[in-house]
């Protein structure tokens, strides 16, 4: 056996290690006892299976077995790509010491903790001590992973999310964003406000109906319910293995529009993961690429397939049988309204894909000169409320409802927020693409088949795993590197057009 | 740290991991896909943390330090039982190779994949090389255990499932058993032909209603659920962890009076790891005593205390409650009669408490006879016929109802059918000498309060966890060995008084 032979059994061992955990951790969202007992021992089973994997990826014999490896000259495309994402992991997991990993661990859930009290009573003063050793904590790891990955403190925390990510890359795409968003808002706006609002279909919408609907869109855009599931949980996620996927939702009963939007979201999620190249299943290279890539899949099928009058055109009958409801609000110019409104918001979560971007460059502004030290946590809330009122028009009432909003600060994820705009940008030159090289995929969707799209996205994004770094496959895929100005055409289009 | 404290830590995670394992489990039987991928993908990550259990246990340096260990003068008692329960666990992981435990393994996968089918068929003669190649192997595996352990065998099997347990103590009480039987069984038959059979509630009884009748109960046994769920699986089983119980069921829609009693006495199981002691929460020493006392625990609750006239007294209006229903089917007397009717049968998993033993010891001597090499696979089918009809008066028209209707034997697991017994007896005997200490143990059950029940197991059995073992611990809790004679007096009051 090579030396790259023992580092793939290895390896194959740690991702099914990691797979259990996955398996824990949809478990702990949607079926485990409300309890803190149970979920303090779900926390310590999590931990103990963590420190096994960080064990096997950090061993001495690990370390000499890629050095070895790296020297080998018969290894294929796939085998050397499996190699630097083996490298990669390994940075990540051996440029921190143990002692400040579970520092930052313990500082994250105290914080996290207390920021759920704090927040509802908008209280900034009293988390940001807490906040505070986050921080600290945050750029002590944002230092010494700089200095393994020869890059900028707080790349090397996007780096954890989306490898490879540089500020080279997201800068000039968020200021050009950042520079055009307010104008293009307030042309919107203008136009939206000169035609009637559309009319909202009237409730109740029974969970049980929504549900099946869903998983009868969910069947029809590839998912296979021998292979997964689709559940409740607070916050809805994609979770489970590749060969197990559990996505999870939750139903408003008094609009089933976002929330079925949410389950085709975590279905384009899902499918990525299925669609993984087989032959490397719990391998490095056979894994998803990074956050930006998965998150451009669940945009890609959300906001680009789901959202066109394509999709709606083959839904709306769906809808209206599945809730035995009929009348206007039902027409599919009124459903494309419906799904195409923008309002700007002072909630992330709440955002349209307007009005998204700007929740984004606000949080990555804020975040990076945080870490880069040109900003203190002093500085924060009036920089977040300054920044909102120049993109969105919009001052917080409160902390609640601005700076203390999202859990990532305060859970000590650093360096995630811009992967959501990045996936949205990259989810439309990526369906761009593909629509340009089969001609047939929108018109295949508006009679609910999704079989070309899924194809395409097989052949160029999905088949390919990690096999290239995310702007080789983007240019790959699509003919160029990620570029704003394809996702600034298609909100023109959509929304001005 | 002391090399006992070395060994804490060491067992505290590889508890953790076994934790993780015992989800996984309860998600495959409820929530996992049924699709063969996913079970396949499971199987992986389980063998995975199988794996590394394994490793942690097997390292040369738990060999080493339970060696130094031993040698420390100031443990006190838990200390040392917990260092006798590390030993006792890790002999076995090192008594076999790798190899053997793999071989064993990959047998046992096809013989079982193989039984299904060949048991829908009855073909013996198809299945017997598949399950001479597993007992070959498992007699192998009896071999290196038997010279670890200093037993037999038979002995080291058997002390897989219920650590300490050794012929002497089983041969006289199941030839006890097995000469009372045949008589006591006629006087009872005797005795049920003399007056009318019990009525039979009518249903349909809906799975909702049911579960919801399971649960007001399961809650009025002391089972919490902020800890705890019940659901739905082909064979019931009590799973998850001691902080997180998660106990199943299946409902029949034409009788409830089975699954209920299931819901209970997987809640038996259930409560006794709920109140193992916290204080050695993942230690060997705060696990539950073997499978027999953990059967004795589920058959105390179903068999001693739920089938009793004091609880159906307390059960007989909320079962008429829940489903709305009256009429004479629902007296006290006649709910006790069902629960109590025996009916000589050919499948185990169906016997009643008067008959169930027969199947056992039926199974135990064949068991016993080919690891002892005292006879051949080929006499199996006389041998389970012959002792079908000596014991119970039946003979089997086909291998399907006959000796291949367990899955034990085909899927490795030997050494196992003697516990259901021994549980079945030690409950008998426990539940006596609780009652004979608070003479309103039954008392209270009538009125639906299992407090002075469980006040009482909680100190003489669950919260003694493994410091004793078997033997000493019903001594302990009962004053004297296990006594066939109790059991026999059980059945004797209950089925011919």
């Amino acid at each position: 056996m090579t030396s790259y032979d023992k580092l793939e059994k290895r390896f194959e061992r740690l991702l099914a290690l990691r797979e259990a955990a996955g398996v824990l951790h949809w478990d702990a969202s949607t079926m485990m006892p409300e309890g803190s007992i149970s979920a303090q021992a779900r926390s310590e089973q999590l931990a103990a299976l963590g420190t096994v994997c960080h064990e096997i990826l950090a061993s001495s014999e690990v370390a000499d077995l890629l050095a070895e490896a790296e020297g080998l000259n018969e290894l294929g495309p796939w085998q050397a790509a499996n190699l630097r994402e083996m490298r990669h992991m390994w940075v990540h997991a051996t440029a921190v010491t143990a002692d400040l990993v579970e520092a930052l661990t313990k500082a994250s859930m105290a914080c996290e903790t207390k920021w759920r009290s704090a927040r509802s009573e908008s209280n900034y003063d009293g988390i940001k001590p807490l906040l505070a050793e986050v921080l600290k904590l945050v750029k002590e790891v944002a230092a010494a992973k700089s200095s393994a990955l020869g890059c900028t403190p707080y790349e090397a925390l996007m780096d954890e999310h989306t490898p490879g990510l540089r500020q080279g890359l997201v800068d000039p795409i968020f200021s050009n964003i950042e520079t055009f968003l307010p104008d293009f808002l307030a042309a919107v706006l203008d136009k939206q406000a000169a035609a009637a609002p559309p009319i909202l279909p009237q409730g109740p919408f029974p969970a049980a109906q929504q549900r099946a609907l869903g998983e009868q869109l969910m069947a029809q855009l590839g998912f296979d319910f021998s292979q997964g599931r689709l559940d409740i949980s607070l916050h809805p996620f994609s979770g489970g293995t590749p060969d197990d996927l559990r996505i999870t939702t939750r139903y408003d009963e008094a609009d089933f529009t976002t929330g079925l939007m949410g389950i085709l979201h975590e279905t384009g999620h899902a499918l990525y993961e299925k669609n993984l190249p087989q032959d490397w299943r719990r391998q490095p290279v056979g894994e998803a690429r990074g956050m930006d890539v998965h998150e451009s899949q669940s945009l890609l099928i959300e906001m680009q397939a789901c959202r066109s009058k394509e999709f709606l055109t083959y839904a709306a009958p769906l809808m209206k049988q599945a809730f035995g409801a009929d009348g206007p609000a039902w027409d599919v110019d009124n459903l494309y309204r419906i799904y195409t409104t923008v309002a700007p918001g002072l909630i992330r979560v709440d955002a349209d894909e307007v009005t998204y971007p700007a929740h984004v460059i606000l949080r990555y502004n804020i975040e990076r000169a945080l870490i880069n030290e040109e900003m203190t946590l002093d500085d924060l809330p009036a920089a977040w409320n300054e920044a909102m009122q120049r993109l969105l028009g919009l001052t917080p009432p409160d902390h609640a409802t601005g700076c203390m909003q999202d859990i990532h600060w305060f859970d000590g994820a650093w360096g995630y927020f811009p992967s959501y705009s990045l996936g949205a940008m990259t989810g439309a030159q990526i369906f761009a693409a593909a629509r340009k090289a089969d001609a047939n995929i929108l018109p295949a969707i508006s009679e609910g088949d999704f079989a070309p799209l899924y194809a395409w996205l097989g052949e160029h994004i999905h088949g390919l795993g990690s096999l290239y770094e995310t702007p080789e496959l983007i240019e790959r895929a699509t003919g160029r590197p990620l570029d704003a100005e394809i996702f600034k055409r298609h909100l023109q289009t959509r929304y001005l057009a």
